[in-house]
């Protein structure tokens, strides 16, 4: 699905991990349009003095940000950082863009590459670079930017859950784990296989930090100046990787059908010319009809220099949810086999009612790989009982730990030192835990979700 | 639909113009996938060593690289550059994916952002970012590379000219011309309103000379080692702006239907409340039937604070090729009024048959669009019957000029510092020009098509 790129922390995202992004970005973009969102691209290369005026942000980004100081064969006068996120460069030209009232909401996302220096890089999750698309929404008032942020918070958890498969909780960052610059953070989260926590999908509130720094104001209904409210919110490539650690097992890869790039793989198996040439059209056949009657994604492999054996464990390795054998004795019978990459099951369907049988079996696999992995995540998700059993449970076990937290940042980082985990989230509503903190015994005033996670 | 950036040359693609090149992107890709491509991703970044290996290449593009050097906060041990195309680190890579014939071809592309340090900056034509497809494709052999190479040029030349409704030339570039590294570059090349050339498309056969710098051999189907032949092939967001300066006229934009963001805007017309959701009722229906049974893209214009000939200016000039205007009496009378962007037109539709009559008024826009340019480019191809005509001719009335050249690259230097023309293009396949060359009168080797161009 991807390798290491010639530079440090660099990704190279090979055609099959490609594929699975595309059906993912198609499924988020679908769903930003409908909500009448459109799309923009604003310039890689964002001057130093524009990145640094919101003083949270910068801090943040700072330590991460790869800078280019030459170009054209001359040293720049002003050094340009490579985006780590646009909300800077963004936000200095919205102040052009919002006079009045009349001009608002903004409702725009774009499409692109990411660089944030990272030092400990591992495929998918963290690379220097990345691919993802990042919303930047401008609101007339505070409620409507909140329910932007929360909107699209739910539209990421729908794309997750009904397209990837990955089952997630939503919630909210403590302070101590908000994007740099935003008055809340949104999250949904997910459970990989190893029982780590993967951040999928973050959807921040900024309040009016951004419009102050950038000087955003409008001139509302009632003729007075006012500083706008703002939204940013992104999702990225690590999902292909956050997919595959969720739904694999150990001959591989299962991919949800909804992003599998082959649905549907055809292996004809043969002997001789005269059994090849019969066994190919009936899979050819096959091919056509389930490509333009049932709209699949269905490969039909008539490698000649590979053996069936092999290409069976090619597509199983690759993830591919069915696949169907034709031999001479299934055109002989009008049958063909079709094997399941989930449990390994094989069937005989008569070629007849092939097409709308694997429609069907195809969305019982998404239902299945769905509902293992939410099986998976509530069966790791424990109360914390007291703080001891916590911390050996979340270092033996890991998993998701929901216990009583006193709200101070600084006991948050002692337990974070002590474990390793950090609070995933906390609900969106606070929640009055009705106990007192699991750590130093003060009174509880949040009901906090703890894991370690990638 | 754009503006710059705050960095110097630097470019951002308002949501109107991304959306022309999300529909040009779809266009593209869908032919890319229906000829057996693939998308990746490769990185952004590029260590200085691996781009320097071809020396062709890097002589081309070192003068336009933007270089990294600090990440992190740290200054690199080696520059990155920032890729200002990807043919380096891509066969770097393919020296690893191709062992023997069986691994070939390759058939990879990718979407992404390039970086040229450019002096002289034009928003769309000619800016420092932009975003672009890059095709990379490997083969066993000369001639199936070739045969790809012309292959995506023609893919260019259809979506250009069926979907951006700009007529092009296609051809074959001089030596002088030449991407840096390859062998051949065939382009396809159109004729703005201003009688200047722009170059839509450019596909390149590159021989062996990458697979040679980057050791990319392969075991034929004898067991002899062998280089593989590579391809390569580009289409960027300058063809945003070739549309518009091919169709705009004084009133603003004129879209092709195919790409436009929206295709038909309703107006509704009102003056008291009652009014307004009588005749909302009524375009609310009409917009619903238009998106839902005819597929079209439409915007109901239903801002309350702006009046109609505002909104009609608004649409015109963005290049909307139908508008339509709903009123209280053509509620009464069941009746729609739709203006064409194109003539000006307006025509009275009853509501029944006005969705089927806007689709073929749209496909009508689509063809005259292609047609008026076509006659455009044609009127303004001239045949050189002596080099001084030439020289005024290219200079007064710009436009292309086709005449006999010798082939010797330091003639056609000669010529294009005297006229700022250059050959834009000689046939794919060489022709005798039947003449000699207009300039030294040597024999004429090749009939060359010359413009001045962006």
């Amino acid at each position: 699905m991807a390798e290491h790129g010639p530079a440090k922390g660099s990704m190279i995202i090979k055609p099959h991990g490609y594929a699975v992004w595309e059906h993912t970005q198609r499924a988020l973009d679908d769903r930003f349009k409908a909500t009448g969102h459109e799309n923009f691209y604003f310039p890689l290369l964002i001057p130093m003095h524009l990145l640094e005026k919101e003083a949270d942000h910068i801090e943040g980004f700072a330590p991460e940000v790869a800078v280019v100081t030459h170009g054209g064969g001359e040293k720049l006068e002003e050094p340009l950082a490579i985006r780590p996120t646009s909300e800077t460069i963004i936000w200095n030209t919205y102040s052009k863009w919002i006079q009045s009232y009349r001009d608002l909401p903004l409702l725009y996302n774009q499409w692109c590459n990411i660089v944030r220096w990272e030092m400990r890089t591992r495929l998918f999750l963290r690379t220097s670079e990345f691919l993802w698309q990042e919303g930047h929404t401008a609101h007339a008032t505070e409620q409507e930017a909140l329910e932007e942020s929360l909107r699209m918070l739910d539209v990421y958890r729908e794309v997750t859950e009904d397209v990837l498969a990955v089952p997630v909780y939503s919630g909210r960052k403590t302070a101590n784990e908000r994007f740099p610059g935003a008055v809340e953070t949104f999250t949904i989260e997910g459970l990989m296989r190893d029982r780590k926590a993967l951040q999928c999908g973050t959807s921040h509130f900024l309040g009016q930090n951004f419009a102050k720094a950038y000087d955003v104001k409008f001139l509302n209904a009632e003729g007075q100046q006012e500083y706008a409210w703002a939204t940013s919110w992104g999702y990225t490539t690590r999902m292909v990787g956050g997919t595959i650690m969720t739904h694999g097992d150990d001959n591989g890869l299962r991919l949800p059908p909804a992003v599998a790039p082959v649905q549907v793989a055809i292996v004809p198996i043969y002997k001789t010319d005269e059994e090849r040439s019969a066994v190919i059209e009936v899979a050819t056949r096959m091919r056509d009809e389930l490509t333009g009657q049932h709209n699949l994604r269905v490969k039909l492999d008539d490698r000649d220099q590979y053996r069936p054996g092999f290409k069976f464990s090619e597509w199983e390795l690759k993830g591919v949810p069915l696949r169907v054998e034709v031999g001479p004795r299934d055109v002989a019978s009008d049958q063909v086999v079709v094997a399941e990459r989930l449990e390994g099951n094989k069937k005989q369907l008569s070629t007849g009612e092939a097409g709308s049988s694997m429609v069907e079996m195809l969305n019982d696999v998404q239902r299945s790989l769905y509902e293992d992995a939410k099986g998976f995540l509530e069966a790791n998700t424990h109360d914390i009982s007291n703080y001891d059993d916590f911390v050996e449970g979340v270092e033996t076990e890991g998993g998701f730990w929901v216990g009583a937290w006193c709200g101070d940042g600084d006991c948050e980082s002692t337990i974070t030192e002590r474990t390793k985990a950090t609070i995933r989230f906390v609900p969106i509503e606070r929640e009055d835990p009705g106990a007192s903190c699991m750590h130093c015994g003060r009174p509880g005033t949040e009901r906090a979700t703890w894991a370690r996670a990638y």
